[in-house]
Formats: C-alpha cells, structure tokens, sequence
C-alpha cells in the first residue's frame, strides 16, 4: 500500500494576496472547482482580513459559500483574529489557519500584534470555537519559522519556545512556516525533530516557499523527517515582496509529480492539475506562471512500472 | 572541519552546445576566469565533436589553450571517440569525460554507435592514454542512467550492467546523468545504491538536470546517499530538446547555496560566482538566465551562525 501524503492548495489565498490583478469571483471559483475535480481535497479559498488593506481577498465570504454548493472539499480561510474566525464559521469554512510569527518584527508587521500578544488572540479562538455547535478545526501557521527577512536569522529555540505555547492554546494542528524560503534541508531536519520533541505529532505541515531555488529539497527532507502534508500553489503563485521578481510558494504541480513519482499517494490527478493550471493562467494573463511540469510536460516515464 | 562537496561546472560545454546563440571565444575566456575567480576549479570547457554538429563548441582547442594559461583550475573536455581523446590531450586538457548512454537508442542518436560499441571505444581510449606521458583522468559520463526520453523507462539492472562494463575498462570515475531529468528522488537512492553495490566507489558523481523541476531535490538525494561531486550550470544554461523551453542543468549558483547552507565546503564564493553569472548574462543577452539565487539575491542568513 502506498503512503499517504496529504497536499493543502494554498494559490487562492497565499498565491493571489500578493498578485498586482484581482482574480474575478467567478473565475476563482471556476479555478477552485477545476481543482476538486483534480482530487485536491483540502483549499485554503481566502482569508477574512481588511478588504482596504487585501482587497484581492474582498471576496473571500461570497467565494466559501459557492464552492460549498458545488463540491465536497475541506475549506479553509486565513483569519488574523477573533472577528475572522467568526466570518469564517458563519459563512461555511471548515477549517482556520491562524498565523503566528515566530519573529517579533515579522508579527508586528503582519498582524500589528507582537507574537505572544497573537498567541493570546488565538487562545481566544481556540476557546470560543469550542462553544460553538459545529467547532471548526484550528490550525497555527507559525511564520518565519526558518527566518526572517527583517530579523535575520529565528533560532530553533525561539520556534520551540513559540510552538509549544502555541500547542497549549488547544489547537488542532501547527505547520512550521518557511515565510521569506531561507530554509535549507538541514535546517528542516533540525528544526522539525526539536519541535516534534517538544509538542509530538500536533506538528503536522510544512508551508513551503521557492525563494532559493530549495522548496522541493526543503520538502524532501520533511518527507525524510516523516512530515506527510505539505502546503503548495498552483503555478508557484505568490512571492515574496522583499524580492521582486523571486519565485513564490512551491509548486502544486511539481509537488505531487515528486511525490507521486516516488510512490506517495496523493489522490491527485496530475493531468487534471494541469488542466486547473492552464484555467489559472487564463485568467490572470498578466501574472507568471511557474512550474517545470506545467513548461516541460508530464514525463513519458511518469508512474512507469518501477520497483516501488 | 566541514565536509567538502566537489562542483564540476559543464555549463561551458552542456549549457552552451544547446543555445541558438553561438559565445564568442573571447567572451568564453572571460566567463571561464570570473568562474575560476569565484573557486570553481573544475570546469568542462568544450568538447572535441566535429564543428558542422555542434559549432558552438567549435573554438574547443582555443579555449582550452588560452584557459591553461591564465588559471590554474582542471580543465576537462567532452570527447566521444578516440580521435577526440587525442585531441583533447593534445590541447592541454587535464581530464576528459566519454559519454556512454544507457539507453541503446539515445547512445545511437548521440554516438552513432550503440552503448557497447561505445564501450569498446571507451576501451580502445583508455588503452591509448595509458601509453601516454602525461595520461588524463578519464570519466564515464553515464547517460539516460535514471530515464530517456525516446525509450522511456531505463531498468535499473541495464544501468548496473552498462556501469559494471564501464568500470571494467579502467576508467578512473563514472558519472551517472539524469541527461532527461526523469529521476526522481526515490529513484536516486536505489539507482546508486544498485551502482555502488556493484563497482564501489567507482562512481563519483551525479549529472541532473531540473527538467521537471526535481534537480536538488535529486542533489539532495544523492547527497544522502553520500555522492560528494556534482555536475551543474551557471544559470541553469542547457536545456531538453524534447521539451523547448525546460529548464536545463541545475544551476551552480543555487547548488552552492544549498550545499553551503547546509554546512558543506564547496570552496567556491557565492557573491564571486554571481558576479561571473552577470558576465555570461551580459554576453547571451539573448538567453534565459535560470537560477533563484541569481533572481531573488543571496538571503542575509547565508552562512550565518547555525548549531553546524
């Protein structure tokens, strides 16, 4: 039996917040639907912050609401504070990320709250999620887990000390961030295996950008560290702001041929992934798309008879 | 005392005998030195194939002359024939690198001759260099080892019988090259694991390619298995005939990254080897330059003190 490996579509929200054009409602949804049909179960669709200052996410509540009439997906929505979490619930999302900066600066410039006061945000989710009748499920993003732009360089102490408090809130899952892609596999190695030692198996994803050039390395080495769901974007969408031009989360596409190649199961038809890919690009045609799969083609030898 | 990681820099002969764009010599010489500069100390500057096939490498025995003068690096050149070979040593060149494909028909598009008739004159090429004053260090260059793009799946048994045949000549190293960038990083472990077992330390190094977007990921994989010298391109040059516009080589510059990142010694400064990326961009204006490093800057972590 293959193993499992779970993959979380981040393009939607960590992909377009960033572009310079607004993707339209209707081609989102047409766009998150192609998806589904791929087999990608779990999309993170929007995130409930101020439409002034992300007005590529305005949309977020009207696009949750038709993607849950037309298919059967885990949806999932960013939400900085209390306010979003209730948005999010009220308008159908199944699932929350929460993001907490492991650095100082970084936290108070994403969320205008230091990163112990944001943890405290979210011990308040945590607890009025759990009044409610249908609780969604909570997850801890925890940003510039492997460094910083602003501060340089987060030491594996700061991480754990950041995720163990995170894990005392009652959350349901953290994923370790590489925000700004200054990871490197040695790096995943260590800090995934001190964190794991400190709060267990609640670590559960890597989040995952190309800045460098490193992101499937980075992901190879979580799969090594036996981290089994990963975050990703259709067409590498996003990027970084402190580097024009840089690439952005890694790649959906190449991602699940990696994967699938070494004999993961990911429940993803790569074909169909292009075919959502290409409806992507059609509808942001001023945007880059990235990817070696969607440029070179599905491989000859893609999932050929091989002793695995 | 960091682990040193050795980087053969092919983009003089790899990278360019693919572009449409022909460097002039004196450009070549000038790219050479800066790599030279930045502490790459072992480049394939050319090869010795008849000029009306591959004019970009035309002006082979110029710049290996004129390199031999100026730097102190170790100068290899491609040759696929015993003809070459002489050429080769007669030049000035301190090693060669013979290209033995795995796959019986790209050994017949490439060499016009199949894969043991191109072993035979390996033979024939490592029994003449004997003879010689100053003998050459010889490498198999072991092509379409991990999957080729006209007969698809390469078994893992042929490869190990191609390189058993291989080190059987006398050959000092073997390479083996994802010439097609189908390997992946299961496929990695398994193929040289198979390799090993067979002809020991014989083999060397890996050549990969980021066709599909898998290039360190592979490096990384083979790092694992404890490969300590690599094949790379300054900016990715090279490419897929089969699929126009892939990416080609992994790039030196984010190969460099990664090894130094994680701790390994390549000897090479990446801020240096930058610096000649720019001057090989400045004299192929036309061409794509590939590479995250070279696009998004070198992060203010690198080298920064980490637990290794």
């Amino acid at each position: 039996m293959p193993e499992k490996v779970k993959i979380y579509e981040v393009g939607p929200r960590d992909g377009l917040q960033i572009l310079k054009s607004i993707m339209p409602t209707e081609a989102k949804i047409l766009w998150i639907k192609a998806l589904a049909d791929a087999g990608v179960k779990e999309i993170e669709v929007g995130s409930f912050v101020p439409a002034k200052l992300v007005p590529q996410m305005a949309d977020t509540a009207t696009v949750i609401q038709r993607v849950c009439e037309i298919t059967d997906i885990s949806i999932t929505a960013l939400v900085p504070n209390l306010r979003g979490a209730q948005d999010a619930m009220q308008y159908g999302a199944h699932s929350i990320i929460v993001p907490i900066s492991v650095s100082e600066l970084h936290s108070l410039a994403n969320t205008r709250k230091g990163t112990f006061a944001q943890i405290q945000e979210l011990q308040r989710i945590v607890d009025w999620n759990k009044t409610q009748e249908n609780p969604m499920e909570i997850e801890a993003g925890c940003s510039t887990a492997f460094g910083c732009s602003m501060e340089g360089v987060v030491s594996e102490a700061r991480v754990v000390e950041v995720a163990t408090a995170l894990a005392s809130t009652g959350i349901d899952r953290l994923a370790l961030a590489d925000t700004v892609g200054y990871a490197n596999p040695r790096m995943i190695h260590s800090v995934v295996k001190a964190v794991r030692k400190s709060i267990g198996n609640i670590l559960t994803k890597l989040h995952l950008h190309d800045t460098m050039g490193l992101g499937l390395a980075n992901a190879l080495a979580g799969l090594n560290e036996g981290i089994r769901s990963f975050d990703s974007a259709s067409a590498g969408l996003g990027g970084c702001p402190f580097a024009p031009g840089a690439s952005g989360n890694i790649v959906t596409e190449d991602l699940v041929f990696m994967l699938e190649s070494m004999g993961f199961e990911t429940g993803i038809n790569l074909e169909k992934l292009l075919a959502a890919r290409l409806i992507l690009q059609e509808s942001l045609p001023q945007e880059v798309m990235r990817g070696s799969i969607g440029i070179a083609g599905i491989p000859k030898t893609y999932r050929a008879t091989r002793p695995y």
